[in-house]
Protein backbone atom coordinates (compact mmCIF):
# COMPACT_ATOMS: atom_id res chain seq x y z
CA UNK A 1 0.00 0.00 0.00
CA UNK A 2 1.37 4.01 -0.84
CA UNK A 3 0.66 5.99 1.99
CA UNK A 4 0.73 9.89 1.79
CA UNK A 5 3.44 12.28 2.51
CA UNK A 6 1.31 13.02 5.20
CA UNK A 7 0.82 9.87 6.71
CA UNK A 8 4.75 8.96 6.50
CA UNK A 9 5.70 12.31 8.24
CA UNK A 10 3.37 11.41 10.96
CA UNK A 11 4.63 7.97 11.06
CA UNK A 12 8.55 9.41 11.18
CA UNK A 13 7.47 11.76 14.20
CA UNK A 14 5.75 9.36 16.49
CA UNK A 15 8.85 6.97 15.73
CA UNK A 16 11.03 9.99 16.75
CA UNK A 17 9.05 11.36 19.98
CA UNK A 18 7.07 8.43 20.85
CA UNK A 19 4.32 8.22 22.38
CA UNK A 20 2.88 11.69 20.84
CA UNK A 21 -0.55 12.64 21.49
CA UNK A 22 -2.66 13.88 18.54
CA UNK A 23 -2.44 17.63 19.71
CA UNK A 24 1.15 17.07 19.53
CA UNK A 25 1.41 15.91 16.00
CA UNK A 26 -1.58 18.54 14.91
CA UNK A 27 0.82 21.61 16.28
CA UNK A 28 4.30 20.21 14.52
CA UNK A 29 2.44 19.58 11.20
CA UNK A 30 0.22 22.78 11.38
CA UNK A 31 -2.61 21.34 10.89
CA UNK A 32 -6.08 21.25 13.24
CA UNK A 33 -6.99 17.70 14.99
CA UNK A 34 -9.19 17.36 12.89
CA UNK A 35 -7.67 17.30 10.03
CA UNK A 36 -5.61 14.36 11.25
CA UNK A 37 -8.55 11.91 12.22
CA UNK A 38 -8.87 10.70 9.19
CA UNK A 39 -4.64 10.12 8.74
CA UNK A 40 -4.58 8.83 12.27
CA UNK A 41 -7.43 6.17 11.80
CA UNK A 42 -5.61 4.61 9.12
CA UNK A 43 -2.57 4.15 10.25
CA UNK A 44 -4.17 2.66 13.33
CA UNK A 45 -6.22 0.88 11.72
CA UNK A 46 -3.40 -1.31 9.38
CA UNK A 47 -1.88 -1.81 12.68
CA UNK A 48 1.58 1.18 12.33
CA UNK A 49 0.52 3.03 14.87
CA UNK A 50 -0.76 2.12 18.12
CA UNK A 51 -3.48 4.26 20.37
CA UNK A 52 -2.29 4.20 23.72
CA UNK A 53 -5.83 6.41 25.69
CA UNK A 54 -3.99 8.84 27.30
CA UNK A 55 -0.61 8.38 26.46
CA UNK A 56 -0.52 8.84 22.85
CA UNK A 57 0.57 7.13 19.79
CA UNK A 58 3.15 4.31 19.57
CA UNK A 59 4.67 3.14 16.45
CA UNK A 60 4.16 -0.72 16.06
CA UNK A 61 7.33 -2.73 14.66
CA UNK A 62 4.87 -5.31 13.17
CA UNK A 63 2.56 -3.11 10.98
CA UNK A 64 1.95 -6.31 8.38
CA UNK A 65 0.70 -8.65 10.94
CA UNK A 66 -3.14 -8.91 10.20
CA UNK A 67 -2.57 -9.30 6.44
CA UNK A 68 0.49 -11.32 6.72
CA UNK A 69 -1.68 -13.74 8.99
CA UNK A 70 -4.63 -13.68 7.28
CA UNK A 71 -1.82 -14.27 3.79
CA UNK A 72 0.27 -16.93 5.36
CA UNK A 73 -2.92 -19.28 6.72
CA UNK A 74 -4.63 -18.92 3.70
CA UNK A 75 -2.10 -20.67 1.39
CA UNK A 76 -2.41 -24.24 1.81
CA UNK A 77 -0.50 -27.26 0.93
CA UNK A 78 -2.13 -28.20 -2.14
CA UNK A 79 -1.52 -25.25 -3.82
CA UNK A 80 2.60 -25.54 -3.13
CA UNK A 81 3.00 -29.32 -3.05
CA UNK A 82 5.60 -30.93 -5.52
CA UNK A 83 5.79 -34.36 -7.09
CA UNK A 84 7.12 -37.37 -4.58
CA UNK A 85 9.70 -39.93 -6.00
CA UNK A 86 9.32 -43.47 -4.33
CA UNK A 87 11.23 -46.37 -4.22
CA UNK A 88 10.23 -49.53 -2.60
CA UNK A 89 11.64 -50.77 0.48
CA UNK A 90 14.24 -54.09 -1.70
CA UNK A 91 15.72 -51.53 -3.41
CA UNK A 92 19.57 -51.94 -2.52
CA UNK A 93 20.80 -48.13 -1.09
CA UNK A 94 23.12 -48.26 -3.74
CA UNK A 95 20.42 -47.94 -6.31
CA UNK A 96 18.53 -45.40 -3.88
CA UNK A 97 21.41 -42.85 -4.28
CA UNK A 98 21.52 -43.38 -7.86
CA UNK A 99 17.79 -42.63 -8.21
CA UNK A 100 17.83 -39.36 -5.67
CA UNK A 101 20.32 -38.05 -7.54
CA UNK A 102 18.98 -38.68 -11.11
CA UNK A 103 15.09 -37.33 -9.78
CA UNK A 104 17.59 -34.62 -8.18
CA UNK A 105 15.44 -34.75 -4.81
CA UNK A 106 16.83 -34.83 -1.42
CA UNK A 107 14.19 -37.47 -0.23
CA UNK A 108 12.54 -40.50 -1.35
CA UNK A 109 9.71 -42.45 -0.22
CA UNK A 110 8.92 -45.76 0.22
CA UNK A 111 5.39 -47.17 -0.35
CA UNK A 112 4.32 -51.05 -0.38
CA UNK A 113 0.99 -51.78 -1.85
CA UNK A 114 -0.05 -47.83 -2.91
CA UNK A 115 0.30 -47.31 0.92
CA UNK A 116 3.41 -45.26 2.60
CA UNK A 117 5.39 -47.26 4.94
CA UNK A 118 9.07 -45.16 4.92
CA UNK A 119 11.06 -42.34 4.08
CA UNK A 120 14.57 -41.80 3.47
CA UNK A 121 16.71 -38.53 3.26
CA UNK A 122 20.04 -37.91 1.48
CA UNK A 123 21.42 -37.88 5.67
CA UNK A 124 20.18 -41.29 6.41
CA UNK A 125 22.06 -42.39 2.83
CA UNK A 126 25.35 -40.39 3.64
CA UNK A 127 25.38 -41.99 6.99
CA UNK A 128 25.05 -45.83 5.67
CA UNK A 129 27.29 -44.64 2.72
CA UNK A 130 30.26 -44.06 5.35
CA UNK A 131 29.57 -47.25 7.61
CA UNK A 132 31.75 -49.09 6.37
CA UNK A 133 28.71 -51.36 4.94
CA UNK A 134 28.40 -52.99 1.27
CA UNK A 135 25.54 -50.55 0.26
CA UNK A 136 24.77 -52.78 -2.77
CA UNK A 137 23.84 -55.58 -0.29
CA UNK A 138 21.56 -53.23 2.03
CA UNK A 139 17.81 -52.36 1.12
CA UNK A 140 16.27 -49.15 2.13
CA UNK A 141 13.99 -51.15 4.65
CA UNK A 142 16.74 -51.45 6.91
CA UNK A 143 17.64 -47.59 6.65
CA UNK A 144 14.39 -45.66 6.26
CA UNK A 145 12.11 -43.96 8.59
CA UNK A 146 9.36 -46.20 9.52
CA UNK A 147 5.50 -45.73 9.95
CA UNK A 148 4.05 -44.41 12.25
CA UNK A 149 7.30 -42.38 12.71
CA UNK A 150 6.85 -40.14 10.02
CA UNK A 151 5.85 -36.58 9.98
CA UNK A 152 2.83 -36.21 7.58
CA UNK A 153 0.68 -33.40 6.34
CA UNK A 154 -2.71 -33.14 4.47
CA UNK A 155 -3.31 -31.06 1.26
CA UNK A 156 -5.56 -28.35 3.21
CA UNK A 157 -2.82 -27.81 5.92
CA UNK A 158 -1.84 -24.08 5.64
CA UNK A 159 1.59 -23.81 4.51
CA UNK A 160 2.41 -22.09 7.90
CA UNK A 161 1.45 -25.53 9.28
CA UNK A 162 3.84 -27.07 7.42
CA UNK A 163 6.67 -24.57 7.52
CA UNK A 164 6.34 -24.56 11.62
CA UNK A 165 6.35 -28.84 11.19
CA UNK A 166 9.37 -28.75 9.13
CA UNK A 167 11.20 -26.66 11.71
CA UNK A 168 10.06 -27.88 14.99
CA UNK A 169 10.89 -32.11 13.81
CA UNK A 170 14.29 -30.61 11.51
CA UNK A 171 13.23 -32.19 8.36
CA UNK A 172 13.73 -31.20 5.16
CA UNK A 173 10.62 -32.61 3.06
CA UNK A 174 7.43 -34.12 4.16
CA UNK A 175 5.03 -36.21 2.26
CA UNK A 176 1.15 -34.88 1.47
CA UNK A 177 -1.24 -38.03 2.24
CA UNK A 178 -4.51 -38.73 2.33
CA UNK A 179 -5.78 -40.98 5.13
CA UNK A 180 -7.51 -44.04 3.47
CA UNK A 181 -9.28 -47.37 5.08
CA UNK A 182 -8.03 -50.40 3.29
CA UNK A 183 -9.39 -53.70 2.84
CA UNK A 184 -8.72 -55.01 6.28
CA UNK A 185 -10.37 -52.03 8.03
CA UNK A 186 -6.89 -50.53 8.76
CA UNK A 187 -5.99 -47.54 8.27
CA UNK A 188 -3.40 -46.18 5.68
CA UNK A 189 -1.87 -43.07 4.22
CA UNK A 190 -1.83 -42.70 0.20
CA UNK A 191 1.05 -40.18 -0.90
CA UNK A 192 -0.42 -37.74 -3.18
CA UNK A 193 2.73 -35.05 -2.76
CA UNK A 194 5.17 -33.38 -0.91
CA UNK A 195 6.43 -30.07 0.45
CA UNK A 196 9.92 -29.36 1.59
CA UNK A 197 11.93 -26.42 2.47
CA UNK A 198 12.45 -25.60 -1.05
CA UNK A 199 8.40 -25.25 -1.62
CA UNK A 200 8.37 -22.46 1.23
CA UNK A 201 11.33 -21.22 0.17
CA UNK A 202 9.71 -20.49 -3.59
CA UNK A 203 6.57 -19.58 -1.91
CA UNK A 204 8.25 -16.75 0.14
CA UNK A 205 9.84 -15.65 -2.89
CA UNK A 206 6.84 -15.47 -4.89
CA UNK A 207 5.21 -13.62 -1.79
CA UNK A 208 7.06 -10.85 -2.66
CA UNK A 209 5.80 -11.04 -6.78
CA UNK A 210 2.32 -10.73 -5.51
CA UNK B 1 -5.43 -6.05 10.57
CA UNK B 2 -8.95 -5.67 11.67
CA UNK B 3 -11.58 -4.66 9.49
CA UNK B 4 -15.56 -3.61 10.94
CA UNK B 5 -18.35 -5.69 10.09
CA UNK B 6 -19.44 -3.05 8.02
CA UNK B 7 -16.02 -3.22 5.84
CA UNK B 8 -16.63 -6.93 5.76
CA UNK B 9 -19.58 -6.00 4.31
CA UNK B 10 -18.88 -4.00 1.55
CA UNK B 11 -15.92 -6.63 0.53
CA UNK B 12 -18.80 -9.05 0.43
CA UNK B 13 -21.15 -6.68 -1.45
CA UNK B 14 -18.12 -5.73 -4.20
CA UNK B 15 -16.88 -9.86 -4.50
CA UNK B 16 -21.05 -10.31 -5.58
CA UNK B 17 -21.85 -7.85 -7.76
CA UNK B 18 -18.31 -6.25 -9.32
CA UNK B 19 -17.93 -3.37 -10.33
CA UNK B 20 -20.08 -2.20 -7.98
CA UNK B 21 -20.67 1.43 -7.49
CA UNK B 22 -20.46 3.60 -4.46
CA UNK B 23 -24.23 4.37 -4.84
CA UNK B 24 -25.21 1.08 -5.06
CA UNK B 25 -23.16 -0.04 -2.19
CA UNK B 26 -24.66 2.87 0.13
CA UNK B 27 -28.26 1.94 -1.24
CA UNK B 28 -27.44 -1.55 -0.37
CA UNK B 29 -26.70 -0.82 3.28
CA UNK B 30 -28.87 1.73 3.88
CA UNK B 31 -26.90 4.67 4.12
CA UNK B 32 -25.08 7.68 3.07
CA UNK B 33 -22.50 7.59 0.41
CA UNK B 34 -20.57 9.99 2.75
CA UNK B 35 -20.79 7.92 5.57
CA UNK B 36 -19.40 5.07 3.23
CA UNK B 37 -16.27 7.22 2.04
CA UNK B 38 -14.19 6.62 4.81
CA UNK B 39 -14.93 2.75 4.58
CA UNK B 40 -14.23 2.73 0.71
CA UNK B 41 -11.00 5.14 1.15
CA UNK B 42 -9.69 2.71 3.63
CA UNK B 43 -10.25 -0.53 1.83
CA UNK B 44 -8.97 1.01 -1.43
CA UNK B 45 -5.98 2.18 0.23
CA UNK B 46 -4.79 -1.13 1.94
CA UNK B 47 -5.30 -2.18 -1.51
CA UNK B 48 -8.44 -5.25 -0.70
CA UNK B 49 -11.16 -3.06 -2.90
CA UNK B 50 -9.84 -1.68 -6.28
CA UNK B 51 -11.56 1.70 -7.39
CA UNK B 52 -12.25 1.93 -11.66
CA UNK B 53 -13.14 5.43 -12.14
CA UNK B 54 -16.47 5.49 -13.27
CA UNK B 55 -16.76 1.92 -13.21
CA UNK B 56 -17.06 1.28 -9.09
CA UNK B 57 -15.12 -0.88 -6.93
CA UNK B 58 -12.99 -4.29 -8.00
CA UNK B 59 -12.36 -6.73 -5.43
CA UNK B 60 -8.49 -7.41 -5.28
CA UNK B 61 -7.25 -10.74 -5.32
CA UNK B 62 -4.00 -9.47 -3.64
CA UNK B 63 -4.63 -7.58 -0.52
CA UNK B 64 -1.67 -7.73 1.44
CA UNK B 65 0.74 -6.87 -2.09
CA UNK B 66 2.12 -3.93 -0.43
CA UNK B 67 2.28 -4.78 3.28
CA UNK B 68 4.32 -7.89 2.27
CA UNK B 69 5.82 -6.27 0.38
CA UNK B 70 7.61 -3.75 2.37
CA UNK B 71 7.76 -6.39 5.30
CA UNK B 72 9.72 -8.73 3.25
CA UNK B 73 12.27 -6.34 1.64
CA UNK B 74 12.88 -4.69 5.16
CA UNK B 75 14.06 -8.18 6.48
CA UNK B 76 17.92 -8.46 6.39
CA UNK B 77 20.49 -11.11 5.67
CA UNK B 78 21.86 -9.87 9.08
CA UNK B 79 18.48 -10.57 10.71
CA UNK B 80 18.41 -14.36 10.05
CA UNK B 81 21.56 -15.75 9.26
CA UNK B 82 23.05 -18.61 11.16
CA UNK B 83 26.93 -19.30 12.18
CA UNK B 84 28.95 -21.12 9.63
CA UNK B 85 30.90 -24.39 10.36
CA UNK B 86 34.25 -24.64 8.69
CA UNK B 87 36.74 -27.09 8.01
CA UNK B 88 40.38 -26.52 6.03
CA UNK B 89 40.99 -27.96 2.50
CA UNK B 90 43.07 -30.40 3.46
CA UNK B 91 40.69 -32.00 5.71
CA UNK B 92 39.77 -35.62 4.68
CA UNK B 93 36.42 -36.35 3.31
CA UNK B 94 35.37 -38.72 5.88
CA UNK B 95 36.69 -36.56 9.01
CA UNK B 96 34.47 -33.85 7.71
CA UNK B 97 31.54 -35.66 6.72
CA UNK B 98 32.06 -36.75 10.59
CA UNK B 99 32.43 -33.12 11.16
CA UNK B 100 29.09 -32.49 9.20
CA UNK B 101 27.20 -34.76 11.34
CA UNK B 102 28.60 -33.41 14.43
CA UNK B 103 27.45 -30.06 13.97
CA UNK B 104 24.41 -31.14 12.47
CA UNK B 105 24.44 -29.28 9.33
CA UNK B 106 24.23 -29.70 5.72
CA UNK B 107 26.65 -27.83 4.22
CA UNK B 108 30.54 -27.15 5.29
CA UNK B 109 32.62 -23.65 4.66
CA UNK B 110 36.35 -23.97 3.59
CA UNK B 111 38.52 -20.81 4.42
CA UNK B 112 42.42 -20.59 3.83
CA UNK B 113 43.73 -17.87 6.31
CA UNK B 114 40.33 -16.39 7.14
CA UNK B 115 39.25 -16.50 3.65
CA UNK B 116 36.53 -18.40 1.66
CA UNK B 117 37.64 -20.25 -0.98
CA UNK B 118 35.28 -23.67 -1.57
CA UNK B 119 32.06 -24.99 -0.09
CA UNK B 120 31.03 -28.71 0.30
CA UNK B 121 27.51 -29.88 1.04
CA UNK B 122 25.97 -33.20 1.85
CA UNK B 123 25.18 -33.79 -1.97
CA UNK B 124 28.92 -33.50 -2.78
CA UNK B 125 29.86 -35.90 0.06
CA UNK B 126 27.14 -38.42 -0.79
CA UNK B 127 28.39 -38.55 -4.62
CA UNK B 128 32.13 -38.99 -3.34
CA UNK B 129 30.89 -41.36 -0.67
CA UNK B 130 29.34 -44.09 -3.62
CA UNK B 131 31.87 -43.70 -5.93
CA UNK B 132 34.15 -45.93 -5.43
CA UNK B 133 37.34 -43.99 -4.57
CA UNK B 134 38.51 -43.97 -0.49
CA UNK B 135 37.33 -40.86 1.23
CA UNK B 136 39.76 -41.35 3.93
CA UNK B 137 42.74 -40.55 1.41
CA UNK B 138 40.42 -37.41 -0.47
CA UNK B 139 40.72 -34.02 0.48
CA UNK B 140 37.78 -31.72 0.50
CA UNK B 141 39.46 -29.28 -1.61
CA UNK B 142 39.10 -31.99 -4.45
CA UNK B 143 35.34 -32.38 -4.30
CA UNK B 144 34.39 -28.53 -3.09
CA UNK B 145 33.15 -25.80 -5.07
CA UNK B 146 35.48 -23.40 -5.27
CA UNK B 147 35.51 -19.75 -5.66
CA UNK B 148 35.10 -17.67 -7.72
CA UNK B 149 31.96 -20.22 -8.46
CA UNK B 150 30.64 -19.65 -4.94
CA UNK B 151 26.83 -17.69 -4.55
CA UNK B 152 27.41 -15.36 -1.80
CA UNK B 153 25.35 -12.84 -0.06
CA UNK B 154 25.92 -10.58 2.46
CA UNK B 155 24.47 -8.87 4.96
CA UNK B 156 22.56 -6.02 4.32
CA UNK B 157 20.97 -7.39 1.43
CA UNK B 158 17.46 -8.30 2.31
CA UNK B 159 15.76 -11.98 2.74
CA UNK B 160 13.83 -12.15 -0.30
CA UNK B 161 17.06 -11.42 -2.13
CA UNK B 162 18.82 -14.28 -0.79
CA UNK B 163 15.68 -16.58 -1.59
CA UNK B 164 15.48 -15.79 -4.75
CA UNK B 165 19.49 -16.82 -5.22
CA UNK B 166 18.94 -19.69 -3.13
CA UNK B 167 16.14 -21.13 -5.69
CA UNK B 168 17.47 -19.22 -8.79
CA UNK B 169 20.71 -21.51 -8.31
CA UNK B 170 19.31 -24.50 -7.18
CA UNK B 171 21.47 -24.55 -3.69
CA UNK B 172 21.14 -25.45 -0.11
CA UNK B 173 23.00 -23.04 1.87
CA UNK B 174 24.68 -19.78 0.86
CA UNK B 175 27.92 -18.10 2.64
CA UNK B 176 27.41 -14.06 4.08
CA UNK B 177 30.39 -12.75 3.27
CA UNK B 178 32.02 -8.84 4.21
CA UNK B 179 34.61 -8.27 0.80
CA UNK B 180 37.98 -7.14 1.91
CA UNK B 181 41.38 -6.36 0.23
CA UNK B 182 44.21 -8.18 1.24
CA UNK B 183 47.74 -7.60 1.76
CA UNK B 184 48.38 -7.85 -1.75
CA UNK B 185 45.66 -6.04 -2.65
CA UNK B 186 43.50 -8.67 -3.96
CA UNK B 187 39.75 -8.57 -3.42
CA UNK B 188 39.08 -11.51 -1.02
CA UNK B 189 35.56 -12.30 0.86
CA UNK B 190 35.33 -13.56 5.17
CA UNK B 191 32.64 -15.53 5.52
CA UNK B 192 30.66 -13.36 8.74
CA UNK B 193 27.83 -15.93 8.55
CA UNK B 194 25.50 -18.71 6.61
CA UNK B 195 21.85 -18.70 5.38
CA UNK B 196 19.57 -21.19 4.04
CA UNK B 197 16.53 -22.66 3.01
CA UNK B 198 16.08 -23.31 7.02
CA UNK B 199 16.68 -19.67 7.96
CA UNK B 200 14.04 -18.95 5.51
CA UNK B 201 11.66 -21.11 6.81
CA UNK B 202 12.32 -20.20 10.05
CA UNK B 203 11.44 -16.80 9.00
CA UNK B 204 7.83 -17.86 7.67
CA UNK B 205 6.96 -19.50 10.69
CA UNK B 206 7.78 -15.94 12.11
CA UNK B 207 5.97 -14.05 10.32
CA UNK B 208 3.18 -15.97 11.44
CA UNK B 209 3.71 -15.44 15.02
CA UNK B 210 4.40 -11.47 14.37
Amino acid sequence: MKLTPRQEEIIRLVKEGQPVTSEALASKLGVTRAALRPDLAILTMIGILDARPKVGYIYSENPSRGLLYDYITNIKVKDIMGKPVFVDEETMVYDAIVYLFLNDVGTLFVQSDGYLIGVVSRKDFLKIAIGGTDIHKVPVGIIMTRMPNIICVQREESAYDVARKIIEHEIDSLPVVEKVVDDEGKEQYKIVGKISKTNITKLFVKLENE
